[in-house]
């Protein structure tokens, strides 16, 4: 049955133009253009074939990875790719490997943190891949807080070196991606000490390994730190321990932008301003948004094309069974993902616009709307990818028994997915930051501050305070304006209410520690709220393409109406909305989702995923689920023999009844 | 340091009897004795050791278990267990195996379909388990919808056989768990079809391989389905799939007790009442709610362990960091589920003893509490499923990075567990069927039918839609009556508003597909309503021991507060509390929060794991966290060497730009 469209029925119902969404969905007829040429050449490549990787064993899994990354190199170097297309490349493998963090952290760091001479020195040798780096911060026993990190370099004025060393078992390294087995440097964060006083943690350039023979220097322990969830996901990834015993380095491998220490040990600060380390974290968030729209909008198109394929209940006569996304329950529950995947797609867009602003105003010392875009863009890392995890498993449910294949794709996304929620900042610890945030903003509201950006709203207080929902039958739920409002509404009042409660402690620091379960809920409330008016910002752009306004018009309701009712109880303690009000949202939701059924399988073609980078029979394109997993079955190792090894050990003795004797 | 206990001021600081507690956890002290007495000796066998698991490759991993599962079997004979004992034995193992469908489905599905002279037969064979058999319901097609199923049992008058016969692609068996490798027999559903006429879907046993030399039978393609969710997890199970070409079996193969084919191929109905069957309904769904009590507390027992240990922030002047356990954030992410394992634990204890209620009145042929033991038993599967597998992947959460490993035990806990939320019923359906039998309840309250057991509060409508929730302090959140009437009246509301909505609509049918998302929640409110009732029922019983029954008061007041906020958007849309009682209940919350730390440790330490079944490093009962990780980590097959396999060839010409000419 090759060539057979199984979902051709579907594509054909979708009501607006399919192509134009698809540069809407990348951004920009450039950004659809380059990836669809690379996620092809991956694709069409059998060098990057995917479809064993959880059947692999760890060291052989391990070795193919190493293989994929050189030859990608090859392919980069051969084809002479731009750095948009080779990032691109490296995407569309869907292998987390070494050569994340050496362009990821290592590379970016050393420009963010280097002085013009060291980043001259290492950058060059970094592009070329002559050294690999990593980034090697989190130790067994500190992860969050990265001030309380043991490793020490204490300067030797002697030899005018530091030595590295792991004073206490808790001081190893441990988490580093492509430390364990395959980076010959790393940037080490360490606490520095020089002429007997401590000065806080820095980073260092250490080599680990022999760029002859890879065995690790002298002084130096390394090794993988083991298996991690899920079968390929992230095993693919060295992640490593690390020890040093007294390892010498240079002094000026250092990285001395910020600070420095001279050659007679003083330990001194630059004149370069250190806020402009904001720049690369509000960077690197802004890639972790991307990726979150990336995994749900994957795992939403998997369980989307399922969903139309899967039949189950409801034949009537003897004809054809109810194709379970017609059922409202599965409606309900996938629709909102769709349109969150949307959602967190433009909110990635405008933090790469507040990416831009922010630099070009560090570039200026203008240093105002720092604080503000630091909590966004950790309330942002925080929302978007808890949702992410949360989804993907719910996907993986919509799609039931045979979700729980690997062959599903889902599991293997899940797995790869969810230490998202950890790395980069602990999705709590990041809510806090934004509550205490939120907590200075109204307490300095009565100085008259000026507040502008995402938290501009707070200027309003007075009016969120005491303002109505107009909202009087369901389409009312329909107008921007009055959705915003609300949503304001209730973050600010979440906000003050926490504040007043606050101010009942004498202590404030002991009061934010015992309301930070609460104080939590306000930072969501504030991050939902900067969601839906960039969704609804982004419809008030002029979009292209006939009925592709509508359809994001439909998904930025569904997605506002899902977070209401999910969230009734915020909205209703805080007097936002009435039960009335919403139950009409509710009506509405319904009716939405109706709405964007026809055009569901469209909606994720749009995505425009190769079924190489989907990674899923469920959601292949042509939707020809059953063969495929039946075919796929087969190629299980326990699949080699017919009757299985160990069945003259163990089944034969124990059906014989003859396990007396037997050596188990 | 060997035998230091990391966690002893931990222990001393409890304020109640642990050991009690145990037997409370238990439910009885026969089976404390049995459980404790089983676990160790598993614990201290060295060939039930798990620590590999996640290590091996397939056809390794399946091999062990079988090893492992003929090892159990012969250590039952020779120990001569009880039932009881055995089965306990197979639980601390800790690996799903062929054996649990043979002992758990297959054995209790021939005693509950199976004529006298079938059961004589059949059950001495596979008590001896001289034949191993499976379940073999699902295909590739069709799963929720049994009544869909495509095999055909056709009977042949000719020769006094059935002919089993696997149509279409999508009626190959799929799923079924020791299928693929092991199984020398399977009940096998089919729709059965006598003198050209089709009678629905039957169960027969066929057997699939020789006894003598493990081949499958003439007619017979079987497999394995390949890799599942997770590296060990259900990687232990050979689920497979199962095609007939006309196979051809006795008559009396199949299972006749409610109904049976003729030598001359007339179908006819049994006397035996068909009502029986849900008799074992029951009997899988407590079972299913047991083990969501055990892997809940087993993902609580780790983190809890854990957050006592871990420190992070707070360090004043040197000192040593705060617990993690000690932020309220913490708090309130895991005492709700360390409080939910209790609250399970005690569903499950009940649920056991309807069983029993639901057997004595079956055997009296009295079916009038079928039709609510149905739905509260459909409900409580899918609300303790669905709750234990979030709450395990938030324990994992709970413990940052390392909880991403392996060793944590918690990634393999998940993946594992899962399935449970899909198989034995998906959780949606589940819920499905209690929303049909609410509305159906309220319909018939105008013909004044009796109502009993879980359903009697919607006797007291008329009062639980206008009560006022008397509550006015935080304190008076502890009154049990008080809490009772609130959830009561929630559910009853949320009921009563669907069927009000769905009376809007001419075709009911129609109605209830439109609005089946909101009457899921309304099915939420009223399971939830069971487990705390359930709960509260527990304390007040007589609970002897030192301290325990404050702590259990303090546990179920967490419950139900914690449902109380996370749901709070019901109580406020259904007007059964209002905002200030919504935050006083937050503040109580907050004070039992205060109340359990000191006791965390010691509530997990009652659950009474040993540390091979908890198979977790953070949740080892000393503490020991941080050696025990670093020693394990140098175990991973990476590390068999210093420089890895596949430096030569990838990584060595990487370095020095030699790859133009390698192979990759
Ligand atoms: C796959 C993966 C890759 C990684 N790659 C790297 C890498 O390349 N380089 C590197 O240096 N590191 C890496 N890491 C480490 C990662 O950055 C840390 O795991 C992360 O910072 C979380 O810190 P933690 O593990 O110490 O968690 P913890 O801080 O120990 O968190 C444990 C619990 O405590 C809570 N908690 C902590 N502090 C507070 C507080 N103040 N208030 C309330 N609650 C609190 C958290 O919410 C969490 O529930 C990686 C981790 C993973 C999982
Ligand atoms: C680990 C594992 C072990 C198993 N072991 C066995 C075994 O030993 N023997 C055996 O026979 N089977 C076994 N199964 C199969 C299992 O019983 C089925 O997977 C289960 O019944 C769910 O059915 P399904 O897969 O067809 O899901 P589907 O019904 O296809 O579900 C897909 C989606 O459709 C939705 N849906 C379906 N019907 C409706 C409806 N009427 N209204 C609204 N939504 C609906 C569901 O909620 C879900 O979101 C096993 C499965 C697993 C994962
Ligand atoms: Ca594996």
């Amino acid at each position: 049955m090759a060539g057979v469209d199984y979902l051709a029925d579907e594509r054909n119902k979708a009501q607006f133009d399919v192509d134009a969404m698809k540069i809407v969905w990348a951004g920009s007829r450039h950004a659809f253009e380059v990836s669809d040429r690379i996620s092809k050449l991956v694709a069409n490549d059998p060098a990057f074939a995917k479809d064993e990787r959880t059947m692999m064993p760890r060291k052989e899994l391990f070795k193919n990875t190493l293989r994929k990354a050189a030859y990608a190199w090859k392919k980069i170097n051969e084809l002479r790719l731009s750095e948009e297309e080779a990032s691109k490349l490296r995407f569309y493998v869907d292998e987390p490997a070494f050569t994340d963090l050496h362009w990821g952290m290592f590379v970016p760091f050393i420009k963010g943190q280097g002085t013009d001479e060291q980043q001259q020195k290492w950058l060059s040798l970094a592009y070329k891949m002559q050294i690999i780096g990593c980034y090697a911060q989190t130790e067994l026993g500190h992860g969050s807080n990265v001030q309380g990190l043991e490793t020490t370099a204490t300067f030797d004025p002697q030899t005018d070196e530091f030595v590295i060393h792991s004073p206490t078992l808790t001081s190893s390294k441990w988490w580093p991606g492509g430390l364990g087995k395959v980076s010959t440097h790393a940037v080490v964060f360490a606490r520095l000490i020089t002429d007997g006083k401590e000065y806080g943690v820095h980073g260092f350039i250490v080599q680990l390994r022999s760029l002859e023979d890879h065995q690790p220097l002298p002084g130096v322990t390394v090794g993988d730190i083991g298996m991690k969830f899920g079968n390929g996901a992230y095993n693919t990834m060295d992640n490593g321990v690390l020890r040093f015993d007294h390892v010498r380095i240079p002094r000026d491998h250092m990285l001395m932008r910020f600070s420095q220490v001279t050659r007679d040990g003083k330990y001194k600060q630059s004149d370069v301003p250190r806020q402009l380390v904001y720049g690369t974290m509000v960077y690197v968030r802004q890639t972790i948004v991307q990726d979150a729209s990336s995994a749900l909008s994957r795992a939403v198109c998997i369980a989307t094309r399922y969903s139309a394929v899967r039949r189950q209940f409801g034949s009537q006569n003897g004809g054809p069974e109810t194709q379970v996304i017609d059922y409202k329950t599965q409606q309900s529950r996938l629709f909102p993902l769709l349109a969150s995947a949307y959602a967190f797609r433009f909110a990635g867009e405008w933090l790469k616009w507040l990416y831009t602003d922010v630099t070009q105003r560090l570039q200026a010392n203008d240093f105002s709307t720092l604080p503000e875009a630091h909590a966004c863009t950790a309330g942002l890392k925080s929302l978007t990818t808890s949702a992410t995890a949360d989804a993907i498993e719910e996907c993986r449910k919509l799609c039931g028994g045979h979700g729980y294949l690997c062959t599903s794709g889902l599991p293997e996304l899940f797995a790869v997915y969810v230490p998202a929620c950890t790395y980069e900042g602990d999705n709590i610890v990041m809510l806090l930051q934004v509550a205490r945030f939120l907590m200075k903003t109204v307490s300095q509201l009565a100085f008259g501050k000026q507040l502008t950006g995402t938290i501009a709203y707070m200027g309003r207080l007075e009016h969120l305070m005491e303002c109505r929902c107009s909202v009087q039958k369901a389409e009312d739920w329909l107008n921007p304006s009055a959705v915003l409002e609300v949503f304001e509404a209730r973050a600010a009042r979440m906000s003050v209410s926490g504040a007043q409660r606050l101010s009942n402690f004498t202590n404030p620091e002991e009061g934010f520690a015992e309301l930070s379960a609460d104080l939590v809920e306000a930072a969501v409330a504030h991050c939902q709220l900067i969601v839906v008016s960039k969704f609804i910002e982004k419809l008030q752009q002029d979009i292209p393409g006939q009925g592709v306004k509508e359809q994001l018009k439909a998904l930025c309701g569904i997605y506002y109406l899902y977070l209401l009712h999910k969230h009734q109880g915020d909205f209703l303690a805080t007097s936002c909305i009435t039960p009335k009000q919403a139950s009409l949202a509710n009506d509405l939701l319904r009716t939405l989702y109706s709405q964007v059924r026809p055009n569901a399988v469209a909606l994720v073609d749009a995505f425009n995923y190769t079924d190489h980078y989907l990674g899923s029979i469920l959601g292949c394109y042509d939707g020809n689920v059953y063969a495929k997993l039946y075919d796929a079955a087969w190629k299980d190792p326990l699949n080699e023999s017919v009757v299985p090894d160990g069945y003259q050990e163990f089944i034969r003795p124990l059906l014989k009844r003859q396990l007396g004797n037997a050596k188990l």
